[in-house]
């Protein structure tokens, strides 16, 4: 078989996760994933061996765009606004697959069965955690945010939240947009 | 057969919601269900219709205690103390089959399915959110808490902060208690 371009690769593992991210992991069948990449059972099998490894491969892909996303937006406005910006760019996007968060949704569903997909998500949103509490550290050298507060404290609940907005923005009739507004204003009072 | 008190339905149902609260909708199946209850196809059928049906059931007695003790808590405690000790009380219960929320688990995996059981955890939301609300309006009918704010929109963040505190202490090595501190102080500020 041809090797495919690593691009290609990466376009369809892009698929997966928005089919993954939208539908969970039991929610996704095997010939969902077949029929969403057009691929054969076969083809499948030898690109990617598992729905399982596929999913990793989703989550990692998920994880890091949400890192290098982040790492981005602080470059060009600096650590405190890109952190009040982000609670509205995580659900604003009206192409996104889901509002929650991929990382907690596959926690949530996978915890209690002891997948290690869980273990995977956990691993992703304690690295998403430390590139919180790296900017929380930069605005604090800034000057932008008080010294006295601890950085790896301010990332715990400020992921949190936005954990917890993303939940509220799937639901019908919440007003996403007020809550990621209050939790940036809470940034600008620290 | 003969009916069983409605004691013994409510227990039946309280068992079959651990499951479901823990391992989700995909994750019980009818079998897990018959096996937890040590009921026959036949029995089960007659007394729950369906699984779908015993989720309902399972959401509205989740949903209708949470209300309860949240109201019960308010009396004891008077409201503004009772919403800054719910957080606390909602990660605390080490028996509980999960730290996360039985509504929001629902929501965000069946959602993304049209299922009917999305919308019933959406209804049960609106519900809690609405009781959050009338104890901030009656904190603030007690002056203990500044009249300028709308109490529907305090408890629209601290609801999301508290399905965020919910899903965070899922986390290994997360410090869920310090976040509920955290928000409790919030309410104190106010």
């Amino acid at each position: 078989m041809p090797r495919k371009p690593n691009y290609d690769r990466q376009e369809l593992i892009g698929r997966a996760r928005d089919l993954f991210w939208q539908r969970g992991w039991a929610g996704t069948s095997l010939k969902d994933l077949e029929a969403e990449l057009q691929m054969k059972p076969g083809s499948f099998y030898a690109a990617f061996g598992s729905k399982d490894a596929l999913f990793e491969l989703a989550l990692n892909q998920y994880a890091s765009d949400g890192v290098a996303g982040l790492t981005a937006l602080a470059q060009e406005l600096g650590p405190l606004e890109a952190l009040k910006r982000w609670p509205q760019i995580a659900i604003g996007n009206g192409a996104a697959p889901a509002k929650a968060c991929m990382l907690s949704k596959t926690l949530l569903e996978l915890r209690a069965h002891n997948h290690p997909l869980a273990e995977t998500a956990s691993q992703h949103l304690l690295k998403m955690e430390a590139t919180f509490a790296a900017l929380f550290a930069q605005a604090q050298a800034a000057g932008e945010i008080d010294a006295a507060h601890n950085p790896k404290a301010l990332a715990l609940r400020y992921q949190s939240d936005l954990l917890g907005l993303r939940v509220s923005a799937e639901r019908e009739g919440v007003d996403g947009v007020a809550i990621a507004q209050e939790i940036a204003d809470d940034l600008g009072a620290l």
